[in-house]
């Protein structure tokens, strides 16, 4: 599992010429920054002085943002098999029109495939920008940037995540399908990028600048 | 060093309830995301058919591009250091007036030096996001959307370092020295999104979508 890498080894991997870990896993990673900062928040709110009235609140908030983060650790590598599942059907035999046609099959089913899983991971991120805005609102004062930090960091990564599902969608044939996941992606982009001006400005109230 | 520990490791510090790695640590990482994925567009164009008239230039990126994430894997320990040395600045006895005055001045230094180094990655953050605009420009069509991730987590990184030069700027009581430091932010805040902004479309625009 590429969590298991250190992050020096991860970026290397990502600096290097080697497709993966590339623009897919950095937006995994980007999300799941984002879902720890919102938990750190959360654990440093639940039980304190002052904020016993939104503890049940953010202890359901911490909730969600732990599986998130773990949906969007398992991404990561969700990204790499992705890729390299599109890649291996573009390297299948084309010899006849029977290899062909399957190998254009193998190749639509694989650019679906890669369609939805950066949406999948544009729909966690999109969750987790939710979240950050909860711990905005109700989060320990002294801590408040982090939950900035942490919206920042889930709009990167879904913004990141949806060039991945406009690339692979592109050459996606059955077009409905296609369209509807586009559709999907443009509209959370719209409101992501909304909540996340929102949030940001919200925390620059509240810490006076 | 911080990033000798895993992904895994890092995120779940950064959810716990201890103070560091925060929002400094993952602004920090971000930005040093985006430097890996400048390095990345680069290392997939230099030397490539067709791509023979820019490699020069994306080998001086790339270099520069290096620096800067070692730079910022550094930032992600100064972070912490600088955090701790306020934190023991606000630890001093005060029983005497001298105690007083040695106190405040402690803190005082601590709170300059906790506003230059996110200062320091603001300004990492800034570098990394101009050559994302240029390997958003002169790189690799086939990795062209690295270049828009590239951007988006420089950009996350800047803006979540602005937040920390806020918080430690606003206890300074040297007020020239804090408006200074300030006024880079924002200046560079503002620029920091255009450029970003610019290069989100050339990148969508080149993948088609």
């Amino acid at each position: 599992m590429t969590a298991n890498s250190s992050i020096q080894t991860f970026l290397d991997d990502l600096a290097s010429e080697r497709p993966t870990p590339g623009g897919g896993g950095a937006a995994a990673v980007s999300g799941a920054i984002g879902a720890a900062l919102v938990s750190m928040v959360a654990n440093l709110t639940i039980g304190k002085k002052n904020y016993e009235a939104v503890s049940d609140d953010l202890k359901a908030v911490n909730a969600k943002a732990e599986a998130l983060r773990a949906e969007l650790i398992r991404a990561i590598d969700e990204d790499v098999i992705a890729f390299d599942s599109v890649m291996g059907a573009y390297g299948l035999p084309r010899a006849s029109d029977e290899e062909k046609a399957l190998r254009t099959a193998a190749i639509q089913a694989a650019l679906k495939e890669a369609t939805l899983a950066p949406l999948r991971a544009v729909k966690a991120c999109f969750e987790v920008i939710r979240l950050s805005a909860e711990v905005a609102e109700k989060g320990n004062l002294n801590v408040i940037s982090d939950a900035g930090v942490a919206v920042l960091a889930a709009n990167a990564g879904l913004r990141s995540a949806a060039l991945n599902v406009f690339i692979n969608a592109k050459s996606i044939k059955d077009r409905d399908f296609a369209e509807k996941q586009l559709a999907e992606v443009n509209a959370l982009l719209d409101e992501a990028a909304k909540t996340t001006e929102s949030v940001y400005q919200t925390v620059r109230a509240k810490i006076g600048s």
